[in-house]
């Protein structure tokens, strides 16, 4: 019962956080939201940090699970296509993290570190997969090239969302998608650019 | 001197802005730093929100004439660098506006359209600019690329400076050049490819 009651603080808190911006929510209004009292909410999250800190944990643990997934042979391009969208219907789900970066960074030093955890890992995890793709002959590019292009993956994939509501557009994790294969789109070679080109057809609209 | 006073203001309420956040700053803190009184601040500017107006209509000005260049030529990758740069080192000479650009979007709606119309020309001079290099030769991309890159130019425009505070980064205009050059570089052709390479070594280390 308690344990339900702590889900459904995290689930209102979560969809208010989203809809209006963690700054302009107050954990009052988020026990008027659940029809609780102040004090049921702040038995469970002693204080908002605490509760912006468990949601980033929900947050944190999707994304490293989906960045580590294990890969026991070399990764295609659908893979690829795949754990993007994955990963940005994550960000899409808990974008309010990523609404005002800095300024959630600014004011939850802990969370920052932890932040710069997952960015360190997508760049990881990026220039893994274009060794590989190099590697196996089905890429090509300089060194500079390739240094930018895994910083462009980062940025992009930080950023897709906060540019989308700064244009007041819709957040679409598809198009976000293609954004980021564009990235090493031509760069690639022969079939595997082909391959790409066919994928892109399907989910650039999305 | 009422004329000096006014600069004043503007000066310092900038280098505040800057280096501790815009919502951190209040006009008393301002005033504070010039030893002028508040009453004097006010004269000149009655709100936060006219003092932050007059910043972003002078960073916009730098910003519209940057981007409305007049071009009685075809631009070659030497101009867009230069372009780059010189765009680059105003945003962050005004980087306050791009720390937290939803947030203050959100605050602000009548800069929130302002600077919604800053990022079309964005698109639209970089859209012209790859015509022009296709026309000539100089590219080759297939439209649905295009479309992605100058989705990316426009977002990595925007967004690197956010991108180097998150990462605790130092912020560097020349590699930013270069981020978003390495956007263009793989759908170069011939000796434009070769201009660029050369070009990268230069502004990707500064």
């Amino acid at each position: 019962m308690a344990r339900d009651t702590r889900q459904r603080i995290l689930d209102a808190a979560l969809a208010l956080f989203n809809a209006d911006g963690e700054p302009n929510i107050t954990t009052n209004r988020i026990a008027d939201e659940l029809d609780i009292s102040p004090g049921n909410l702040h038995y469970h999250f002693r204080t908002k940090a605490h509760l912006i800190e468990a949601l980033f944990a929900d947050f944190e643990r999707r994304m490293l699970e989906l960045l580590s997934a294990p890969e026991d042979r070399a990764a295609d391009i659908e893979d690829i296509w795949l754990l993007l969208h994955l990963a940005f219907e994550t960000i899409g789900a808990y974008r309010f993290i990523y609404r005002d970066l800095s300024d959630l960074c600014d004011r939850h030093r802990g969370l920052h570190q932890r932040f710069k955890g997952i960015l360190r890992l997508t760049m990881e995890s990026a220039g893994r997969l274009c060794d590989d793709l190099i590697e196996d002959g089905r890429m090509q590019a300089s060194d500079r090239e390739l240094k930018a292009t895994i910083r462009n993956i980062a940025l992009v994939s930080t950023f897709w969302l906060a540019f989308d509501q700064v244009q007041d557009d819709d957040i679409r994790p598809g198009r976000a998608a293609w954004q980021v294969m564009s990235l090493l789109s031509p760069y690639l070679i022969g079939e595997t650019r082909e391959q790409m080109e066919a994928l892109a057809g399907q989910y650039a609209e999305l």
